[in-house]
């Protein structure tokens, strides 16, 4: 089974890819910074649930697609 | 437009509710304290993924329906 560290690493990669962003235009864009969202994609950081929906937006969408499983 | 905070501990309070559990069943269940339980469905402490993990899976769940928006 795939974990929810895994899952939700791996969304943000795939949306934040197909949306032709960077890293560092999601920080800009989520008000975060770039290491964190780069520790993120890579599973290293614990994130909380207010930050997790401000990259939702920043993605914009809704923000269970972050965990669906693929 | 709802929170994050409070999507998720709504959810979670229906799932539980609907599920015939109790915050003490649920926690036992989760592997977590039932003061834990309780202070996230007011969404007065933070979350982390894996505990997310740990509470869908208690619920039989997906995690992602804890972030659907009613």
């Amino acid at each position: 089974m795939e974990d929810i560290v895994n899952t939700f690493s791996n969304n943000l990669r795939k949306y934040r890819v197909n949306k032709g962003l960077s890293q560092e235009k999601l920080a800009e864009l989520s008000e975060l910074h770039r290491t964190y969202i780069s520790d993120i994609e890579c599973g290293k950081r614990s994130i909380s649930l207010k930050n997790i929906e401000k990259i939702a937006n920043a993605l914009n969408i809704e923000t269970y697609r972050l965990f669906i499983k693929e």
